[in-house]
């Protein structure tokens, strides 16, 4: 009888995507949900993976001239006023300092004292206090640009909360640069869109489309929005990084003045973009499978793990020297900018160890046994590939090939993603199919429809409101190469202004 | 007529130290104070050394087996309440968020609104939030042990604030380990105090005692409490890493149980260490000069700035190709683990410019004019060496030493913060000679007095208490090293317990 196919995962993506996710996350151990309301913990191997990312990007954003700084966690209230729209989106979900002391009460239990004479809200971004920075650092037109970048801890109080995706604190970079005119901000706020395209695409495996927001999407207080749209495998957009450019909005709010050449007064023109933790829940869902979470190499929490077999105690300590051995020697070779990372997991519980790191999504897994040492060879799965397919390399091969395996395995994922986003993006004419598209086949399973939707916008926000009200669909982006004027609006049918991609949303 | 001899920062560190410790940090662009109270702005100079400092200390972590995670910012009141003296010390100086969101109140502005039901506090350390994920994380004695780390920022609301010495908010490494037995505990709890000494002695060039608490001065909730000790110019020490062995308190307090091999069920035993940008502050105050910071070439921000100088117009094509070319060859040479980093400074400003880069601490000034390129030389400055000491080096040897000039200069400013410890560092025997000693000579400047005062102690904490309410000096450490029982008691003249050094302190 053949054995029965089962998935590690439990449930499927086709049977629960939401859980499937969940338990993605736990199976991975990347993270876990805290104590703490609407907050994570994120654990070693996701951890890990974090550190592949900033490091990935940070490098991009020097080799632009950026600068890293740090700015207070604290924001005055009075600082979020200054800019009208901006305290307008951001009031409504903050945490709020009112005290700074602890106090037994009169019910003998800890209570807050110390009242502040003004609160101070936890940063939910930070233009504003670093606006108030930027305004004691430019007074002339050679002071500028400043290019600055943050990596943070943020804070929304978001009511419904899940690990990655949404959560009431979590970690990103945000850059903030003024500029003495509107050009050369814009261009910043187009530059930081392709660094964050490279790192998406070209070490998340993710790929992206690229455009300008609707008004209506737009960042609070930002004059233009940039965003980059990954398709997720439920066919879903998750914008995995924002670039804006905010005119001279904040500059007014916080008095960035300088002087020109010419000795005339003028505000700077600035600019804020920034990715976050976020973009984790991406690549979980974008790449993961039943078996449970695949990482792309380029930004693996580890590489490859070794995975002695010893049947038989006197076989012991040849099958470990062998394998620390390869370990040292795998550990010493170059992979990007960074050592091959390797780890060894020699406890003794059979074939359960195999299947913890394909749920950990590590590329590659190695089995060491006397066999394969008699032979001078290893046997190698890869996480790319079914997980009962593993082929037997002469070691040595196996190390000479083992970077060029592992951007082989990157390459498949980004193809595997771009072959999805695809075979699920369509161009739509006609308001029947679009409403179609993204009504659910199936009751049981609301959040599988048809992916992205390119149709025609007249431009209004009454049509863009229809639609999210009736389809709880959004315009992500009016991308860049959008052919203006072509068709009619999906939703009016009347003269389009531009083609936008239409999709439901994270 | 001979030059006046003038200092670049006013006033010099014999003039007034505090103020000059300020007027450092200014003149180097480290940091400044935010407009919210009590917090800091790191800038970029600033931000990229502690960036270096990460770095250096995080491999040396990682190269024991930690891993790092990532845990809530907040942490409910009654997390706290569960070690009785870790509340004790932390309840007073803490910031409280009561509210999560903001709304217009009747006065018109924007007001805390939607209460919480349990009051958050921002982490002044996370023992309590972290013990809250160990106890998940741990049943069997196979789960241990845990060694984790955190790289995050932390808030204790400080009355008197300072720069990196002393902030409402700062960056720092808090470490948190989980053992099995209190043997293994105690062997994590010295270890990574030996971490903590190679990276300040090795990479910040600052020499340390090392040495043991008293119970007055444990962290609160410890069983013991290791430190290092840095001795600053103004002979005052400084705190610049500790390590705790908690015992099973916050075992109890989190209910951290584990099953041991033979199936009985135990408290863990756990360990936590930090160290933070304070480490910035006892750089500055060890190496800096009266003409502004000095950087130890490990850690420094940069290490090489080139001046080019262009006196005629002819001349810039010429003397920019050989500077870039210089540049693009020193950044591509490797020194400890990462690159050669190199700024350029172009600006014509005359002899501003060097002085500019005196005051920021760059180990290297180099520069380059048209009589240089002639002979294929370099006219080099060293931050070590009195500034207007600057040597004609022929271009290749430059570049071919620079990893040795760079190591020459780390080595100076060891050796020369380890003679300034060792001449003010003194065995004292009698009360009246130790009162002397840490008796301000002259009432203009307070704060010199004596240094380190090797002296017996009886091991009572009224002695101990009297000597910090007489003289402001408290024990900094019990030195390991210490002979037990050798001689008596500063204060009560009674049998001494063992030596330990006194000194005032930051």
């Amino acid at each position: 009888m053949a054995k029965q196919v089962k998935s590690a995962i439990s449930p499927t993506r086709n049977e629960d995507y939401p859980e499937w996710y969940q338990q993605i996350i736990r199976a991975s151990d990347l993270a876990e949900r805290s104590t703490v309301r609407g907050c994570m913990v994120i654990k070693p191997w996701g951890y890990a993976l974090w550190e592949n990312i900033v490091q990935a990007m940070d490098n991009l954003f020097k080799a632009t001239g950026v600068k890293n700084a740090y700015f207070p966690l604290f924001i005055p209230l009075s600082f979020l006023e200054k800019e009208a729209e901006h305290v307008e989106g951001f009031a409504k979900e903050c945490a709020v300092v009112t005290h700074h002391r602890l106090e037994k009460g009169d019910s003998g239990s800890l209570e807050p004292a110390g009242k502040l004479a003004e609160p101070l809200v936890v940063r939910p971004t930070s233009e504003t206090i670093i606006g108030d920075s930027f305004s004691r650092w430019v007074s002339s037109y050679r002071d500028l640009p400043i290019l600055i970048n943050q990596w943070a801890n943020v804070v929304r109080w978001e009511m419904r909360t899940r690990i990655f995706l949404r959560t009431s604190e979590f970690l990103w970079q945000e850059g903030h640069t003024a500029h003495a005119t509107a050009e050369e901000a814009i261009e910043r706020t187009n530059m930081m869109l392709d660094v964050y395209t490279t790192c998406v695409e070209d070490y998340l495996a993710m790929p992206v489309l690229r455009g300008r927001k609707s008004p209506a999407e737009r960042f609070p207080g930002a004059v233009d929005t940039m965003a980059i749209e990954a398709m997720m495998q439920d066919r879903k957009a998750l914008q995995s990084g924002t670039s804006h450019f905010l005119g001279q909005n904040f500059a007014r709010g916080f008095d960035i003045k300088f002087q020109t050449a010419s000795e005339t007064e003028e505000y700077a023109w600035t600019t804020s973009w920034g990715s976050s933790t976020r973009m984790i829940g991406g690549l979980i869902m974008i790449h993961s499978d039943d078996d449970g979470l695949i990482l792309p190499p380029r930004v693996a929490s580890a590489h490859v793990v070794l995975l002695p077999i010893i049947r038989k105690p006197e076989d012991r300590q040849t099958v470990m020297d062998y394998t620390e051995k390869l370990a040292r020697e795998l550990s010493a070779t170059q992979y990007l900018n960074r050592n091959i990372l390797v780890e060894i997991d020699d406890r003794e519980i059979g074939g359960a160890r195999g299947w913890d790191w394909i749920k950990k999504g590590i590329p590659l897994r190695v089995e060491i046994g006397p066999r394969d040492i008699a032979e001078n060879a290893v046997f190698v799965g890869r996480r790319d590939q079914a997980p009962n397919k593993k082929t037997a390399v002469k070691r040595d091969q196996f190390v000479a090939g083992i970077t060029t395996t592992l951007d082989e395995i990157q390459q498949n994922l980004f193809q595997r993603a771009l072959a999805f986003r695809e075979a699920h993006t369509i161009e739509i004419d006609d308001r029947k199919t679009f409403y179609d598209f993204f009504t659910p086949q199936n009751a049981d399973k609301p959040e599988i429809h048809g992916g992205f939707a390119i149709s025609g916008w007249c431009g209004s926000a009454k049509c863009e409101l229809k639609i999210k009200d009736d389809l709880a669909v959004t315009i992500r982006c009016i991308p860049f190469d959008s052919e203006a004027g072509k068709g009619r609006c999906i939703c009016c049918g009347e003269k389009s202004e531009s083609q936008v991609v239409f999709a439901k949303a994270y």
